[in-house]
């Protein structure tokens, strides 16, 4: 027969005691979510201040705890909190057992009436992301400014648009830069959006099912500054989308940076030479001398897998969970930190990188060669009113004939073009000029000097709204 | 000495001539893209219509190209377009082909004057994702409606809450239904956020650098149907944002829908029984007769996975590339129909399965257990001044006791009551009742019924501002 | 006319001089490569040894070295070693600025000839991963050990098995653990097998070219323990590949590990209550007297989601580079770091759970019902010579009858079934008996006892050949 | 009170029948796993023929389910099998509803006799994926041989070799070539790792608890040509682990072929020219007629993020179920059968553009710079007994040199090069020799001659053991 209920003998495991010390520091979160030790306090504050009107606390014991909340509040700023290892399991459990050392456990062990971890490191990790973006907001639009004040000095530098990394038109530099203006800008856009879902107040959600002493949140909200209440409790306790969309945002951004580091490398190298990078930015190599490593745009664009490493980490760990609270969700603090430091540091890093280096102008001419212009030269027909198709065609044949002669298009005589194409008339010549080439494309996006002066006002006008 | 240039002879593959029906196939994007029938039509027509005003169509040869791409579109709705394999590369290269046919290449040769398949495809994109994401709109808005009504007839049914997979405190069951409200309302809010920045016309970036005839893109932008234009056209033609971001909002929606069907189904395990689902969102097994399997609600799970693992591959397609327009990006395209498609099934599946299930009241009722009221017993002392800490402890106590003696614990005798702590008076019995409990969490957010009816007043406000 | 080369005049930056601080802590390695100091130290020791051979170092100036590295070593075993910040970037430079201090830069700068930190780096990451490999070999091994002990002592718990999360048939509780025995003694073979790739030795690859001084790369090798060298020295610097394996590893075993835990935290609710875990792996509720979470399992689930991340961002950096060394390889350190401690911790966790828990046999023989037995009936007939498709439909009805009828499929009378199948007869009853059921299923694999003791010896082989 | 069951009223949901058709094609998987119909069917076979021996099937009954199985074979080979919508529902429905059509439903419903399609779709997977493992493997070998082949051939090839990028020291183009040969030679070793793996046997494992009728599993394993049997029937059943495995490996194949083809993108730049692909993997672009486009390498490195994305997916997927059978695995089936495609393809093309492409030796050597032998000038003096430090700082002095007289290093005079260092000899010149850097790499894995031809026969020697 099957016995009731096994022994608890172990089956060769390390533990024979009702400790295991791994368990401990695999559960302890302190020496992480200390970080938050102001927001915990504001929250407790607030809490109880809101447990006035509840009855649960007098004027006096809300005194009391607002003056011991202060004074742990001190010792955190001061570095002088001792953090008491195995006891101190979190923060909350830190301020909440050094509140009652200091006011007496009689008045601090009503705190936490009503309330639970659950809405209490929901609250605390959103007032805290809260600042945080903020911050990153900064630092964006920073790097747009930059980005915009960039393009409207440098606006007349040229140099190769590439389609496959292949030369494909003559652009201006700053219609470059401008493009990552566009993506950084929607970036921008979505941070905006995304902090409103973020400024949402769980606090009295309780452990899951509400607070059950009809307290004030909306007041509490308030105090805190947050705009809005989550308005489900379970949702308040069960719910980590403030951090996933937060880190969907910021691999989306570091997605942009990687594309914008990967071709700021392929023109720093020696082949292509159009930018060189601040020594700030750079490093040199341990064996070989002559080396100058472009590593901040390197790190900019490894660090790119490294933030979307941590958002699709945490979707996989929130996925798999049934609803409300469960431990799982403590796996998304650590990433959390990680993540905004990365992405603001970035973007910092991005920016000292951008202000600082500098174009090599002969090199960007130098690489643009007068088979980039068959489109203009297509296009020369197509204004003689030869269908495009035809005249894509006859370009092809000029482009052939000149790989054939080994001279570069615009060095084919005038009887050659003629024996391509009767149409090509003395004024083709003009075609072969690469500003002419840029100015063309006028219509809203292009390269032309107009269109790109468009295009920095649109950044500019992005930056509105702000943080 | 090195020689100049290799030889082209073959080190042992497997072609000799000039063709790989591999790379035909690994290349070509007719059989996925030619879902985009109906949106590269239009685009050709609005593009068409802005060339007259350039000057590089008369009316009639735009009427021509109108009559032709009309004759085009009728032949792919009666499913009588013939492809051509191998020529017909894509829907772009189809649709001019068979224009061609049809009203002669000298007009239609004129048709992609200024345009490249770089602007078309993103413009063919957009404009069918735009008309899919309504669409998305659409079941989303219906999913929150029927979990809204469902939530306000079954108010009345208790059940137990969980955390940590435990039971923690009586709630309603139209309260947990509305968590799921909250988070799929957020996601109908983000994917209205969305919208506006997939409804940007790209058409008329050209191949990156801008059109060359000043062509009108606001007409076409309107004429399309979009809100606005991309304003840097380097970056009309590099990027796939619009995809990655609908991607990560499609994936948060269905780890939502994962956690919503991973609760579905433990709640419908033969252990919890709390609710069952209709015979048409069920299956039976082949070998066991007696089963009835889940299987709508773990398709929905699994393809939380699914969609999640389209995102992640495209930002890393999308991430490794260089600027402006490379090959790699034809990945986006597979992808993002499956992703669609997928989250628009779930969606009606979803709703579906909450329309026809049906709740087991009494199997709820009876899974709550008198200690899921020791939080409403440590609240009882605190209601007389106990401070919490102190509460929570003595309800442990209590906990104990009831464990110790077997019994539940609202079977406690008045006496073992006191015996853990003398403040317990009389009125302790009246603790014990899960309905009080449930109503006591009357703070915003919580289970008591009139916040419960709050909460579903927010589902519904959200719903306003649609499709 | 465009500026030949931009001034280096900032636009609107923060940083004027020659620094960025940022900069210094976004590049410096140090305060996480620090951990490789003994391997660092190891790996120069081996190299300046081969340098002697090589004419590089006389005997004097390796003794030197080597005397100077091991003083080295000393002060970091006693914390003694002071990194110099901003000065010593990672632990190459700070190691080798503190041997010249030590010997005199004249001895200790002939040590990096012909090395690169490209090739140091990644011998000094080989060093550390491959012990840490046999450490997590040893913890797997520990694990699998308390699986196999396990299963053999509680052969006879009988228990429901799932599909669909649907009770399905009745099998034996050590049947279930030897799933995942069987599971993990998978992860047990392909680590042994990356071990053999992981433990190659990069170590005289230089920058990427090579060593230009003939340096003896097998002594080397030999000498620090390596079974064999890395064979191009481009493929040296340029590869995290054992980074990547090792993840996709630890990747799949905390998979398994997540599904070993999800069931656990099922088995483990209240609803189903088979085992119960010992409180040295359960938390309580700071809200909630009575709760007990499984805290120890969520935490395995979640960090499973947690070493994916590091696994997909890695492989998303490494994806977006050309070859050879790039920086953003440094940002596979500090994800290794974690992944393999948080594998090494949730292996020794796991075995202790697993140690500690406790069954309740009295309730998984409760969660068994007769409709389990629905197979077992229609096998009955099968037995007789009724095709099995009849016999599946026939004990369907039965079991329909049983839900009419109100009653266990076990307390039909033997009219009742007669009444669904002339050919069922009196032994029919015999049918009824999960011992029974069990032991039908004897085939390889099954659930009978022979069966499962076979599993168990299968377990036991697969961990020979060990650490 | 609370309603005992909830009525089956709808809440606006679509459905009122009982069935919803978008769940049958939701569920149903007939429209892809019908790839499996030739494994289904010698599946059952080898089952059919097993139950012989356990007396399910008379030696005539066997005899006849084989001769109908041949004759469903037949149809799916000549495409003649109809598929019946909504009735067949998978492969395994559809064969064995077909067999019953051909030999009549009281054979063929004995087929099914203690097998579930949990089983048979593990086997059926296992066995088609063991059938395109070896064909993967041929590519893989072929591609390699490619590799080896061409290195032996161009070895005389010299060019840049580059670390982050920038022009680091010269190195052989065979050498490049041969370390992408490491790394495929790698996947080549997991490949025939994984296979063992994948390569066992669940059939008879049941729908979970294993076979009731003592079936040989052995015997059909053997049958099959399988290696082995999943010896735990849960395992059998609840496993995609072959199939995660699969993806790992093959997404870190593609992560290399991502590199590799990162490398050709950019040397076939204008800017660095070395390579040109041959047309046939080559195209053109709609616009600009000059252009041509290496797409098939950006295919090659765009699909590495899709096959990093079904893993991704996949490994979500599984993670988040409990276990044995759920129906989430269902979701592991698409992704497999694409991923194998898209490896199988790739590689095929990677072999072609590899036979096919140009080398441009003097756009190579053009490349390659003095400076890069500022190391070997460095090692001059090491040689002359100066510590590499101070050679170190010594070459860099001269480099600078050379950029401050903006001429070349190997054409500053020897005066200007002792006023550099005393040391310098006449001899110095014979450094400025890119042949004689690449031969002094001659320690193993360098880029010599030796070193080089060595490393071919290490791939040479990796392909056997082969398919």
């Amino acid at each position: 027969m099957a016995p009731k209920e096994s022994s608890t003998k172990l089956w060769g495991g390390r533990f024979t005691g009702s400790l295991d010390p791994i368990m401990t520091q695999y559960n302890e979160s302190i020496y992480f979510d200390r970080i938050f030790y102001s927001q915990d306090i504001r929250g407790s504050i607030a809490y109880a201040r809101a447990n006035i009107k509840t009855g649960i606390l007098t004027q006096h014991e809300f005194s009391e705890i607002e003056r011991g909340l202060k004074a742990v509040y001190k010792e955190w700023e001061s570095n002088t909190f001792e953090i008491k290892s195995g006891v101190d399991e979190d923060i909350h459990t830190a301020n909440e057992r050094r509140l009652g050392e200091i006011i007496g456990k009689e008045i601090s062990g009503k705190l936490h009436t009503g309330r639970s971890r659950n809405d209490q490191v929901a609250t605390d990790m959103r007032l805290w992301l809260k600042e945080q973006l903020d911050r990153l907001e900064g630092y964006l639009v920073d790097f747009l400014k930059v980005i915009a004040a960039r393009a409207e000095k440098e606006i007349e530098a040229l140099m190769p648009g590439y389609t496959h990394l292949q030369r494909a038109q003559p652009i201006r530099w700053s219609h470059w830069m401008l493009m990552y203006g566009s993506f950084f800008a929607s970036d921008l856009q979505r941070l905006r959006e995304l902090k409103v879902r973020v400024n949402k107040c769980p606090l009295g959600c309780g452990a899951l099912a509400g607070n059950p002493f009809d307290i004030d949140r909306e007041a509490m909200a308030e105090e805190l500054g947050f705009d809005g209440l989550i308005m489900n409790s379970l949702a308040g306790v069960a719910d980590r989308d403030f951090v996933v969309e937060t880190m969907q945002w910021g691999s989306m951004l570091m997605m942009h940076m990687s594309r914008w580091a990967e071709d700021l490398i392929i023109y720093s190298s020696g082949e292509f030479h159009f930018v060189q990078l601040a020594d700030a930015y750079s490093t040199g190599s341990s064996l070989m001398p002559q080396k100058k490593n472009p590593d901040s745009l390197e790190l900019l664009r490894g660090k790119s897998g490294r933030v979307f490493g941590q958002m699709a980490g945490l979707m996989m760990s929130v996925k798999g969970i049934p609803s409300t609270y469960n431990k799982d969700l403590q796996e998304s603090v650590e990433p959390m930190l990680d993540h905004v430091k990365t992405v603001g540091d970035s973007l910092q890093i991005a920016t000292g990188v951008l202000s600082t280096l500098t174009i090599d102008t002969d090199a960007m001419l130098a690489s643009l060669t007068p088979d980039m212009l068959a489109t203009d030269l297509a296009d020369y027909l197509v204004r003689k009113g030869v269908p495009f198709r035809e005249t894509h065609h006859i370009s092809g044949q000029v482009v052939a004939l000149a790989e054939q002669k080994k001279k570069p298009m615009d060095q084919l005589s005038f009887e050659e073009l003629q024996g391509v194409d009767r149409r090509f008339e003395k004024n083709i010549i003009e075609v072969f000029d690469y500003s002419k080439s840029v100015e063309m494309r006028s219509a809203k996006g292009g390269t032309s000097k107009k269109a790109v002066l468009e295009q920095i006002e649109a950044v500019k006008k992005a930056l509105e709204g702000g943080v």
